[in-house]
């Protein structure tokens, strides 16, 4: 079993990506973001991304029910079924999915945030965020027994049935552990895990797996996330993690070749 | 196997739909449309609905590119997902899906549109509409028989596999032909089948099945196409076709005990 995952950034080459995942032999699953359609159709909507720094520091997007809606329409709606299509189109027979859909990513929502507002602190009681604690693997599973391809996207769903916002790259990794995958690939905006992001020649094309932990002090935000989905991937089974560039030709071959990390 | 088609206007009781639904025995479908808040969204995002007039003189939802885009956000996002949350809540464990996922609903692209335009007439090739004329079962059966329920939407994929807005009222009724459905709950704006739409008095409350197309006389638009979505199933083997108030409580129920409309 392979998982690919691929962001959601402007620069990215999604039909390459395709293009490479229709190749791939075995069963896969395609996993997707979609953030800079997000901020686009946001803004249109007249209701702009807000970030919120938490009191210990954290930022994370403001995710009250009105932007959850704009989040289903972009992940799983637009985005996620022109995927479909386009997998359709070239033979394989792609299923979209939510990890509400049988409630396959299920998770624990922060039902209240403390938050900082300037100097004060602020209680936020509306906010649909959470954290991808359980894989119902029984659908995936069903499926890629049968033959289809599934291509999954957040939100997830909290124990008490609700949408919830949640890490896509840590969604990813927690379900190639529940699936023991044999590799998860992760494919980004950059040529993959540098210790200086401006520097290209900085790139680690190679972390051992005990090593994963010593890495995190040269990665920024979202990086750092990426790298502690795979310790935990690795840590629940999965063999191999890939981080490699999204925005060339043959992206899914070259991060698999060794063009980009490999964590094993 | 029983499939219930639920409309997407402003009036309807989704609330109570879903509560009935939830109270269904044996195996279930639920399809869904989402007009009123395509409507609102389109308009949002500047796109507001352009109606087409044929050549024939029929009239068809304009749907280039950017509208299906639209589409896929309110039908196979928000909606379709706002609708399996709230299924799950309940401990439905529903899936949801579009006529893309798996093939479901294939169809037939119109690819060129000869349309009317003041005193001129077009040829619009960008459209994608078109019509079912495929049911791929397999994905739906597999769902039903290991104990999930089917949430589906359009759009369909055409036989190119693109991706094509169809009229859900046939749709769901040839998907009841090819699943062989026990009967098919159409719930809208309206009390049932009027002979004369502005006199509630005038309820048919049994339309004998070799009957139907006597009744397309006293059919407008959408009710026409929903009363040959039923000589569609009715001819394809579905026993019973109910239509019923989508705007009151226990709508299922009360749409089942005939307060309404039986075709049969």
């Amino acid at each position: 079993m392979l998982i690919i995952k691929i962001g959601g950034g402007s620069s990215l080459n999604t039909s390459a990506v395709l293009y490479d995942f229709t190749n791939l032999k075995g069963p896969k699953i395609l996993i997707h973001g979609a953030n800079a359609r997000m901020a686009e159709i946001s803004e249109k909507l007249g209701k702009p991304p807000v970030m919120l720094t938490s009191k210990s520091g954290h930022t994370s997007r403001r995710t009250d029910p009105e932007t959850l809606d704009i989040f289903m329409m972009v992940y799983s709606g637009v985005t996620n079924k022109r995927i479909v299509e386009a997998l359709q189109k070239r033979g394989v027979n792609a299923v979209g999915l939510t990890g509400i859909d049988g409630r396959i990513w299920e998770g624990r929502r922060k039902s209240t945030l403390k938050i900082r507002d300037g100097d004060k602190l602020k209680v936020i009681r509306d906010d649909y965020t959470g954290k991808v604690t359980k894989i119902n693997t029984s659908l995936i599973e069903l499926l890629v027994e049968n033959g289809y391809v599934p291509v999954l996207t957040p939100p997830a769903i909290s124990e008490e049935g609700e949408a919830i916002n949640v890490d896509n790259d840590r969604a990813a990794a927690v379900l190639g552990g529940a699936l023991k995958a044999d590799a998860i690939v992760q494919l980004f905006e950059a040529p993959g895990f540098m210790k200086d992001i401006d520097n290209p020649d900085s790139l680690i094309s190679h972390i051992p797996k005990d090593k994963i932990e010593d890495h995190y002090q040269f990665a920024g935000g979202r990086m750092k996330k990426k790298l502690m989905g795979a310790k935990e991937a690795i840590d629940a089974g999965v063999a191999k993690i890939y981080f490699g560039d999204g925005r060339v030709d043959e992206p899914i071959r070259r991060a698999m070749e060794g063009i980009g990390t490999i964590i094993s």
